[in-house]
């Protein structure tokens, strides 16, 4: 099966025979080293020498987690959201009592790094800025980078959602001074859900001083001071530790560089074969993720119908469309193990299941 | 290597062979129909016809999933505790603003129904009422029933950790009529942390529709609207699901009533075996747990060295105490994948360990 929704992702067979290993104790010496190990080359994929922590628990809960752990009720947060889990990632917020302002963006457009400038100086208040990387829900990938860049001109904490892009799109932590950065497990590491991976900046820490949001689960204290003893506060996901050992070698000896770079052309392979079949990209092409593709359905394109198709008839499973994008498009996951050949496999039953779900 | 500390506790090979499975599309058909299948044969384990929910988070998780969706800031709150978890349980909610009044117990002796009756008599305001049932810290397990029974006769809302019983000690979800029953992936369950279950009744339901503390990630109510869509609201531990259906069909095809008899009878073992050895039990016997049995450590004997030694000359793994307990017990796990011969096992190893870590 060609599993090709923007997570979970197809595991390699390490990871998969890494998630069978007997368990172990996990306050005991082998588990003190493992997350020792782990931490280190964690740190390398997300190009920082701060604080690493695993939490076990969905990207969404790594998301809570960047939030409690940095503001109180009523602080002021700018949103800048271009999709669902921009829309998210503000909700959170909200649920926790900040006051939320709005900077919304067309979805399938990109994140206008100068409309975060004057968002920022219109609104002296506001304490922190919540930030999509890649936009799974659109296919989009925000300017991290310049939009980092007029955060911190005016010393705003720069919380990230890197959920889908960390590991598979470049995204160098400390010199664009994320603050604090989460990507999940089921995403381009390769392996299973059920780890949430968090950075947090030494100013994220001095944020953490001054956070009262009630938190217990994903106190980020907590994870250091266990970390500290090679430990985790709780419990945590020990075979999805395992593979994740595995991933970061397969990560790691691969490459960073050859890593993006490989997403980078299968994502063009993907766009390319797209267009070629006489669909149009949902996202504005220059902002064009390199770990999923959104493809307008025309109205004459019964997306759900092509979806069970191609999962039925040519075992290739891809992603429909979320919230106001459901039927409208349909996406393509690229992102952790994949090639070309892999794209030129999906395109090749897309383009026969296509006539069988397009009305005439 | 015998791993016997009060979990994570060792997987079966069916359960771990199980977690290598490729994934899956977790808004998918095949995802809709394991979760059906799996929640079904779970209310029976937790013998209840309520809600029952998988969180992709530890144990502690589900018991702050517990109070934030049952609770208020400022509502008044009764921990009943006789250990390091049921005042676990206590700061989770005082971190979410309840105001807790304590009913503490000594370590090793056994909650007293009657006391929770003087309690709810004499503080009218109190809400709902914490209680653990097995106290993995000091190996006893107190009597839900009785306790159950005071606290209904109070119509409060009762929030349980059965996180070391459930699966292994008889608990009737709905006979003892708990609101909240908390449970872990890798204890009595044969399978990896990463999954906590809990069961949510009608009662627990009405305080959900009142209770005010921030939830978002942990919310019962996301829980159940895409329960009824076949999803969970987040990407689920898809591994520790495959385990889950399968160590299900374990348990089942066991019998609940054979499951509890057998760890029983391991539990009788080991506490005879540790008696045998002139060393005497922590808790109350008439209270002893059948899933973890702690021991008094003489003065003369070296906590961390046996341990040590157990681990590195005997290949078994035990658990030394915690908090104020540490260096004062030992505690052997024997819950979830245990036979009458892994006590003697363990028994054995103790027999030969102990003169090496005893001083004279």
């Amino acid at each position: 099966m060609q599993l090709r929704i923007p997570g979970p992702t197809p595991c390699p067979p390490e990871t998969l025979q890494a998630l069978s290993k007997q368990m172990i104790n996990h306050r005991g010496d082998e588990f003190d080293k493992l997350l020792n190990s782990i931490t280190t080359r964690l740190k390398q994929v997300f190009q920082t020498t701060e604080d690493v922590f695993l939490l076990t628990c969905s990207g969404t809960g790594g998301l809570e987690a960047a939030i409690v752990n940095t503001l109180s009720p009523g602080d002021n947060v700018l949103s800048v959201s271009n999709g669902v889990f921009g829309d998210r990632f503000a909700e959170i917020a909200q649920s926790y009592g900040a006051e939320v302002s709005r900077l919304d963006f067309e979805w399938g457009k990109p994140v206008e790094p100068e409309a975060v400038t004057k968002a920022l100086k219109a609104d002296k208040g506001i304490k922190a800025v919540l930030v999509t990387h890649n936009e799974t829900s659109t296919g989009v990938t925000n300017n991290l980078r310049e939009i980092s860049a007029r955060v911190k001109e005016f010393d705003k904490v720069l919380l990230v959602d890197a959920i889908s892009s960390l590991s598979s799109i470049d995204l160098p932590v400390d010199s664009w001074h994320c603050d604090v950065v989460v990507t999940g497990s089921q995403k381009g590491w390769m392996i299973p859900p059920g780890l949430a991976m968090v950075s947090v900046s030494e100013n994220a820490w001095q944020a953490y001083s001054q956070a009262k949001m009630p938190r217990f689960y994903l106190d980020f204290g907590k994870a250091k001071n266990y970390f500290e003893k090679g430990q985790t506060p709780w419990t945590p996901s020990i075979s999805i530790c395992y593979a994740l050992d595995v991933a970061l070698d397969l990560i790691l000896s691969e490459g960073l560089a050859n890593v993006f770079a490989r997403h980078a052309k299968v994502a063009q392979t993907a766009r390319e074969g797209v267009k070629s079949l006489e669909l149009s990209l949902f996202p504005q092409e220059d902002c064009a993720s390199n770990t999923v593709t959104a493809v307008n359905a025309s109205d004459k394109i019964n997306v759900s119908k092509l979806v069970q198709i191609l999962r039925d008839e040519y075992d290739v499973v891809i992603a429909g469309g979320q919230a106001k994008l459901s039927g409208k498009i349909f996406r393509i996951g690229h992102l952790g193990l994949v090639y070309e050949n892999d794209a030129k496999l999906v395109l090749e039953a897309l383009s026969k299941a296509l006539p069988k779900a397009t009305s005439s």
